[in-house]
């Protein structure tokens, strides 16, 4: 672990709460909490925090978390500022601010719920400052990339193995949990999402879940097409990759030109990528690449996302998106067309912004 | 899927919302969202929702979700009630509110994060309505039980097989993914919760995670003690299981007197919890046990909590938990002591409230 590291991302942090005029600023946000201290990438449950960082303008920030977590705070972070909460939360860190600062207090009100906010705000000056860590977090540092290489480089490997498995009498079920048990088997921590393994109609679903068929597994047949979009956690680090493969030697040609069409919009799209372009004119390429066909209608979803300490984080190449792409962010550009009742397609890299352009991790 | 079941459970809680004098009740808490509709029980992503239910008195209930999950939604609820947000969640949302809908509607304010109500709120009447899903699941139907008796068997199986691994040579990490293994391979769809294996001073940490090790895998050793708390989700519903060995065959006196501190703790417990009994008077017996024995500071944490859709749920076995407990309810048991530097023990059962005791699932 380097401690430093995580010192020197608050650090930065502290200059843009100096641009936004913040004297404080709490991190509840899991990945955030994580980025700067390494302590607890994940939430306990969904509802449930692991912890909270108090950012403070002198520097002497403090790690809040429950008796739970104690130990594994001390290992990270300066026992002396770290606040263990033995009540609720909300109201032991307000009483923790208010004897730190009185001034302007940041918050991370996308991550917060409702009511923590309104329990700790009495006589609290609180505000809405989301994004400053996601700005750090963004531009990946030469550390980062070096992990997010590794982390493509075992899902790569994953795929040349799986046409392996695709074969008639397996079932859409085993098949993901096979694809988890080889991330896991090569060195990942978890699957950064659950495997989507998506036969015919399913592929039609963008987020099919194998393991929830009601009407028990489906099998793999000949000649039939399978969407596959998994990713892994391997240093901390996710992966997200799609392929559509064909299983049998009778593709049907209505399955080629909708892969064919895929393809082309993501080559396409990979080609224009560079510092610059937003993520509306990313998506935008790729859209003309369909509506070229006329198949637009059957692209419903986004080009892409960021990807880094969770699966899905900023930026977004959506129609939405008016930020620049910057150099040192990585996203996935995974243009997909999907046929309800029928099937589907999405092909899925991850590419890092460069100077000049971006490149195929 | 049972789709009577969920539309049953809807109208439970419209006679709650009714009670509590709400026209609407929108629903954001992902295992609430599943428990009245059976449509996703997670969320894409902590900060990213799979959808809500907008629950209307007049029973024109509303689902709500992104165009990703929208054969999915149909595949469980009505096609002409599904509503697809294009755009921001939270304004389509409440445009949608504001056409169906015009005085009381209720929120769950500690699910929904500060910046959605925010955007949800402007024109609309909202307040915190928490907890109203919640006092419908705490009691399990039948079924649940059911499915809660085949979830805990199964962990119950895993813990006859686990001491044949805890061997001398192999890591807290080895042992904790063939944990996760012996699961999915019974039929388990996940982990509920990250599996802690923590050998020795490990032990001390009530949430270490074996994967994180910074120093590298920790081996097991001849004479160690290693504590295992591990759940799995099987038929949607969650286990939840300690136990703390010993291995090789010098136990030290040390290590004895601790567990037989944390088993008789546990067995107070369990003869004591019935109906009509708080968290808080459960947690009281193990605490009043722990300290006859002089040993209660090295019991940090809450005696237990309900298990079900969710690993943690209510209620709670806490300090602070003054409501009674009632039939129907399926609480762990789970009485610790923690001695850092050294290690600890915690021994878990799930147990179910009955007429006049409880009984060990």
């Amino acid at each position: 672990m380097n401690i430093a590291r995580y010192a020197a991302r608050r650090e930065k942090l502290r200059e843009l709460m100096s641009r936004e005029g913040l004297d404080a600023l709490l991190i509840s946000h899991p990945a955030n909490r994580f980025y700067l201290s390494g302590f607890e990438l994940h939430d306990c449950q969904c509802n449930e925090s692991s912890g909270h960082l108090l950012i403070l303008r002198n520097g002497k920030d403090w790690l809040c978390t429950d008796s739970r977590y104690e130990e594994s705070a001390a290992e990270r972070w300066d026992r002396e500022r770290v606040f263990i909460y033995k009540g609720p939360a909300a109201e032991e860190i307000r009483d923790l601010i208010r004897s730190n600062v009185s001034a302007r207090i940041g918050i991370e009100s996308a991550i917060l719920s409702h009511d923590f906010v309104t329990r700790l705000e009495p006589g609290l000056s609180l505000e809405a400052a989301d994004g400053l860590v996601e700005e750090l977090r963004v531009i990946k540092d030469e550390e980062e990339i070096r992990l997010m290489e590794e982390s493509a480089r075992l899902n790569h490997q994953l795929m040349e193995w799986l046409p392996s498995i695709l074969t008639a009498g397996n079932t859409e079920a085993n098949i993901a949990w096979s694809i988890e048990k080889f991330f896991r088997e090569h060195g990942a921590t978890e699957s950064s999402f659950s495997p989507i393994v998506a036969r015919d109609a399913h592929a039609a679903l963008p987020h099919y879940n194998p393991f929830e068929e009601a009407g028990g597994p489906t099998e793999i047949i000949p000649n039939c097409h399978i969407l596959v979009d998994v990713g892994a956690r391997l240093g901390n680090y996710c992966s997200d990759q799609t392929r559509t493969f064909w299983v049998g030697n009778q593709p049907e040609k209505r399955f080629l030109d909708m892969l064919d069409a895929v393809r082309e919009a993501q080559r396409k799209a990979i080609a224009a990528i560079r510092p610059g372009m937003t993520g509306k004119e990313a998506w935008e390429i790729a859209m003309n690449s369909f509506a070229a066909r006329g198949v637009e209608k059957h692209f419903t979803h986004s080009l892409g996302h960021g990807v880094g300490l969770e699966t899905h984080e900023e930026p977004r190449l959506s129609p939405r998106s008016e930020k620049p792409l910057k150099e040192g962010m990585i996203v996935t550009v995974e243009p997909g067309l999907y046929y309800p009742g029928w099937g589907g397609a999405r092909w899925e890299y991850m590419v890092i912004v460069e100077e000049d352009g971006c490149r195929v991790l």
